[in-house]
């Protein structure tokens, strides 16, 4: 595999060993625990915002830790859940007081491994935690590795806005409330045009000829809805924010936040060119575009391919997403 | 190809208007001359910033306009200058009256297209330009597009450099000793483990087998030092690192600020592991990790592979690194 690594087996510690040494004024760097969490530790009387999963989605999570979004997050080994005592760990030291929320994709694994986290804490005298699980993905009801509806690009919104609210001193009841809503309005797509290759696997997780996609992708190469001949971005485009447009149920006069993100392979020139596309169809629905982000914001390695999430905004949504944040991954405005 | 495009030789000006979706408060794109510059215009008394260069290199230069840095961008197609046309467009807006500074990175054909549009301002009324040409590359030292050495990460360096001189009103003359000074004070050397394929081209640029790597590839895939097996991260990063630290002369006691920048291909975790790796190094040299910037920053398109730019430092250059950008490619601070 064309990879830079030591032994595979490393590869994670030896990441967060090099955003330690990138972020040092920033993060720190829970090596043991693989959890990255703000310098300066948990803010007193903020709610701690926590979440976790699997690597080789970076940013996401570990990237999206600093002042507007998360307190904390537990990096599991490529593409697997992490434990419940990282879990704890990342809960302990986000914990400000005022209770912490997780956020947790919808994967069974992650799922299991935060019910089983939180059982931990109860036993002992952990802070207060809720859970909220995000399910946007509009591809497949059900699949391998998840009951319902798999969590991705929809995460990386929430926890901008809901790490705003709590920025604010919202508490943990409204943070948890402010967070299932944010689900409830996100939907998401996404397509690859080639596989990725997991370290430790050292093979490409799945074969696709040349010329054909895979619509639906999951961020772990997971099947999708069906394969068929690449299309045309405008027509690729097309086939994302069709079934995302239908299950948010837009109409004429809406207005979305877009996230139009790269799988890790796709060059950034593609992904605007998609953005332009994006645009032209919520120009043609009459949907208006309230915001905007594109690159690589949670992806699956080095896939090819891209994803489309749209969500629902409303002014105290947009107000939360241009708020202050700094981090890694999302940085603006302070 | 895996990529998503429509008609290929679309492809920039499909780019361009994405990125004007993407960010209307920030940018105005010029898509007859396919050139990106600030919202607003240029200020009055500044010195203005230009860049240019061919596309498939994002977020250089263009994901550069903006607060802090870049004036205005010229855009050419994938891998190809931009005409003297562009760039006296490009001069023109980025105009505040205090002349302008245009830098351009070591290409013939970069080069002569930057002198053909100084022959053409110089025979109207246009602004006083300057050009600084970057060469910071010690892979080589002339190639089949280049005479002497090739401009590549340390651009990126060297426009945040000296757009916060030029945003703190330092005149054209500053402006321009201070680019050549961080030019000379820059080094790089970068390293490829999979091809790109150019949209108009159809195929890959090369062919490298699995298990081998291009050490010093360009930007453009143009050959490098020598083809070798591809070694472990740490052995890489050696031959990256080994290099530019002799080249530049550091001695133990320096400083620098180090870009550990991603081709486009390889994944933000193997990045992070390669910064550590490089930390490592330095460490071992007695060098100094004043900041650093870890990312896909001057890519070719879908590269698999890295490059490692140093740049030595000082309190006055890490005083204009820290300064506030706004940018779609580099924000902080403001």
């Amino acid at each position: 595999m064309q990879k830079l690594l030591n032994d595979p087996a490393d590869a994670v510690v030896e990441a967060l060993a090099g955003m330690a040494a990138a972020h040092p004024d920033d993060l720190v760097v829970d090596l043991g625990q693989r959890v990255v969490s703000r310098r300066g530790g948990a803010v007193p009387g903020k709610v701690g915002l926590v979440s976790g999963g699997g690597s080789g989605h970076e940013p996401l999570h570990a990237g999206y830790v600093g002042v507007g979004m998360l307190d904390a997050a537990a990096c599991g080994e490529v593409f697997t859940s992490p434990v419940p005592e990282q879990l704890v760990a990342a809960h302990r030291v986000a914990d400000g007081g005022a209770g912490v929320l997780h956020v947790v994709k919808n994967y069974t694994g992650d799922v299991l491994n935060a019910q089983m986290a939180l059982e931990l804490l109860e036993s002992g005298d952990g802070p207060q935690v809720e859970v909220v699980v995000t399910d946007d993905d509009v591809a497949v009801e059900d699949s391998l590795s998840t009951a319902g509806r798999r969590g991705v690009g929809g995460t990386v919104l929430l926890e901008k806005i809901v790490g705003a609210a709590a920025e604010e001193g919202r508490d943990l009841a409204g943070c948890t409330a402010l967070a299932r809503d944010v689900n409830a309005r996100t939907r998401s797509m996404g397509v690859a045009l080639t596989s990725c290759t997991v370290p430790a696997a050292g093979v490409p997780t799945f074969e696709l000829e040349e010329g054909r996609m895979e619509l639906g992708i999951g961020i772990h190469g997971e099947p999708g809805r069906r394969r068929l001949p690449l299309g045309t971005a405008r027509e690729v485009a097309a086939d994302l924010v069709g079934p995302v447009v239908e299950d948010l149920g837009l109409r004429r006069g809406d207005a979305v936040l877009a996230l139009v993100n790269g799988m890790g392979g796709t060059p950034l020139l593609e992904l605007y060119l998609m953005c332009h596309e994006v645009r032209d169809l919520l120009d043609g629905a009459g949907v208006g575009l309230a915001r905007s982000l594109v690159g690589n914001y949670i992806t699956s390695l080095e896939m090819a391919g891209c994803s489309v999430t749209l969500l629902r905004a409303d002014d105290e949504v947009v107000r939360l997403w241009d708020a202050p944040v700094v981090t890694p991954g999302l940085r603006w405005g302070a």
